[in-house]
């Protein structure tokens, strides 16, 4: 009987190569079968940060994302296709893992915060060996490239998704004493809007893809609310402790 | 005229020395002067972190608190004695800066997510070059050992001080789709209740000094409220998506 492989999630960082951690790299150069999903046509943002420690024996396992936008025509409905998707990419997986071979697959940024590694780990964790190595998380990656401390003493951090609808944002931004909302995009608008109703524009920080080599940071009153894209983040820090 | 010294802010990540980035490790070894915040009488954790790099050529720079709890017998307040001394420490590290050496001081988990290096960092940065290091956050190190996704998709986040009041607690908790709360010891049993009153205790996970050798997962139930440290924390994850 082979002995299974184990299933590693490895969190390699917002962007910048050099944020890898120590033992993502050692995890990365021991695996026989390297995963990453990526978008149809891409390299993949988490491929790109370690590719260049990538060894010819290493077996490359990119794992297609069927669509690119969560807004499909009918009859297709983004749930399904995208949990068919995780279905079949876990199966791929697990047919190296049966077969006695490691599968490290990487994450951007920090795999159980917003990564699709977790649909893996659901799905696979019961059954096969798993080891999670935490990374660098974007929000983190973006407040050091603002020089924001985010959070002091005991204040109360609010993650938010820009994806929000406006009132849910504008009620959690209000009773946060820090914020961070991702997943920007085509919700620049909405979420800016919400900000300058509760006259936090001021006060929040705005960076695009931080700590990559195309980062921007731009002031908040002039982002081209058309071109933000998916990897810009807003940060509201909390307001400065005089200790 | 002498060119000034740069300040870094090294995030070494939660505990485990290989959560150390590469970025970190190199700029702590170009570093001459190595700072760290430490309790008096310990060697520190995050010393303890990155001390197998450090080479003799190097010069320590320990900040040593002068008091090791928030609660002080009049009339010292804990806020004037602990501002002073981060006074204290920024002219010690300014010291250096002048003489036209770079002083690395490293942070625990990230230097902007409740880390000691944001006060110097705000006294000083306007006056000299700074650079902050991202580091894996203690939070990310707790979900990864327990195993347990954080937050899926647009799920929103929480990171509370086990400090707050019941109340604000349990108001945050209640409102939050996935949270985590630092900072338990002995604001432990005060949690728990919590988690117990909004029927998260079933949910919740507990875990003392994530990713440390001396590490500890224990089920909630039976963690022993007299003797959760400071470096414990509970996570409530996200409901997981089934997509």
């Amino acid at each position: 009987m082979t002995l299974r492989g184990r299933l590693f999630g490895l969190g390699v960082g917002p962007g910048d190569p050099e944020l890898l951690t120590l033992k993502a790299l050692r995890l990365l150069r021991e695996a026989p079968v390297v995963g990453y999903f990526v978008a149809k046509g891409k390299k993949g943002n988490a491929f790109g940060i370690i590719e260049q420690h990538l060894q010819p024996a290493q077996q490359l396992l990119p794992l297609v994302y069927p669509v690119t936008t969560e807004v499909l025509p009918p009859p297709l409905a983004y749930e399904q296709v995208i949990s068919d998707f995780y279905d079949s990419a876990a199966l791929e997986v697990a047919t190296h893992l049966d077969a006695g071979r490691d599968v490290a697959v990487i994450c951007e940024g920090d795999p159980f915060f917003y990564g699709s590694y977790m649909y893996l780990h659901d799905r696979l964790a019961s059954r096969y060996g798993t080891e999670v190595v935490p990374g660098v998380c974007s929000m983190l990656g973006g407040a050091s490239v603002l020089g924001a401390p985010l959070v002091y003493r005991n204040q109360s951090l609010a993650v938010l998704s820009g994806v929000l609808p406006h009132d849910e944002l504008k009620r959690r931004l209000a009773d946060a004493d820090a914020a961070v909302v991702m997943k920007l995009g085509r919700n620049f608008p909405k979420v800016y809007a919400v900000l300058q109703q509760l006259g936090l524009d001021g006060r929040a920080l705005y960076v695009e893809r931080a700590t990559m080599a195309n980062q921007k940071v731009v002031p908040l009153a002039q982002v081209d609310p058309q071109s933000s894209p998916y990897f810009s983040l807003i940060v509201v820090p909390g307001q400065r402790w005089q200790g």
